[in-house]
């Protein structure tokens, strides 16, 4: 269920972005506790549509800049998303040499009644599947239904 | 003030586009209990930067998929939003033979005070009027004032 | 750590969408209490895929109508954000003669474990900073811990 709006300033190649969205998509998995499913779009902006703060908190950024934004039921941790976003920073550099100061996150935390996955139904009204391709996959709920 | 964003891969009609607008606000009025006006964008992707799971729980989406995000007052319950949900599937399934399982939502709700629909006002900070053209008609609160 | 959205319809000039996000840049610093720093994007639209409703609430809104999306940590009264909406509106007005019934606006309040403004760190895990670019300026906690 979580989506991810990624926005960068054009000029990028295709490779590029697509490895920008990889990262976020595997290390989201890793660390927010999310199911593993994959909803992304990437946006590329003309330099002049794209402002990045240059040294907010004394971190240099450059028209690398990445801004990413993930929406998901509400329920990881401060330590979670810390997690999810050291790695995913850590990786971008890695594989891209993007710089670590160059990639600005933002969260949001909605409901579970808040998303449908496909077939016009409130996916989640039941439960959270824990498996990707069971829908059945919901763990009991305490009073033993589903 | 429910405002809507509606992300798809580039390449259909502006008609096609249009009667996912049309059903969306359509079915937003009739089912989520929110004011009826209109406010929407629309965002044409190249297919590679819109990314969709192709068999999240069991669920086989192609690149007709469509995500539609709408931001609201919080307040709608899970069967409103799961009304809304089927409702607008089944009218774009009829109208523009959209697959069923190519649509994706997801839905934020906020506050009242987060809304300003024209002329710098915080439109809602006095209640949700009921006519869509009457900005008075809101409805009186408990203690009798407005 | 706010971030955001404006919409508008293509065909403006570079200086004038620079102008719409100076004022909301700067109007936000005055009256939101959020930290100075800058992330925005605007994102330019075809006529057809930006729909704004024409006469909500009585209001008339013109082809110039933008919309003004922003997200930053939970906190702000109504009050500060009513300020908020008419000192953008009245300073677009001056500076564009962008009629006030055009802007439209809508804010999300998010949580501060929802924030990386760099370096893969989660920014406001420990406070938010009060000088933008010492990240140790955060306000002492009641048990004189940081």
């Amino acid at each position: 269920m979580p989506i991810a709006r990624i926005d960068l300033v054009e000029g990028k190649s295709a490779e590029y972005r697509r490895t920008i969205a990889d990262v976020v998509y595997d290390q989201m998995s890793k660390h927010l506790g999310v199911p593993e499913d994959r909803f992304q779009v990437i946006t590329e902006h003309k330099i002049e549509n794209f402002l990045y703060d240059p040294d907010y908190l004394g971190i240099y950024r450059s028209e690398n800049c990445v801004f990413i934004q993930l929406s998901f039921i509400a329920g990881a941790t401060t330590e979670q998303k810390a997690a999810f976003f050291k790695a995913v920073v850590d990786e971008l550099h890695e594989k891209l040499y993007l710089r670590r100061e160059d990639v600005f996150f933002h969260l949001f935390g909605v409901g579970t009644a808040d998303w449908s996955m496909g077939n016009g139904v409130g996916t989640y009204n039941n439960g959270v599947p824990t498996n990707r391709l069971d829908p059945n996959s919901v763990p009991a709920s305490p009073d033993g239904s589903k």
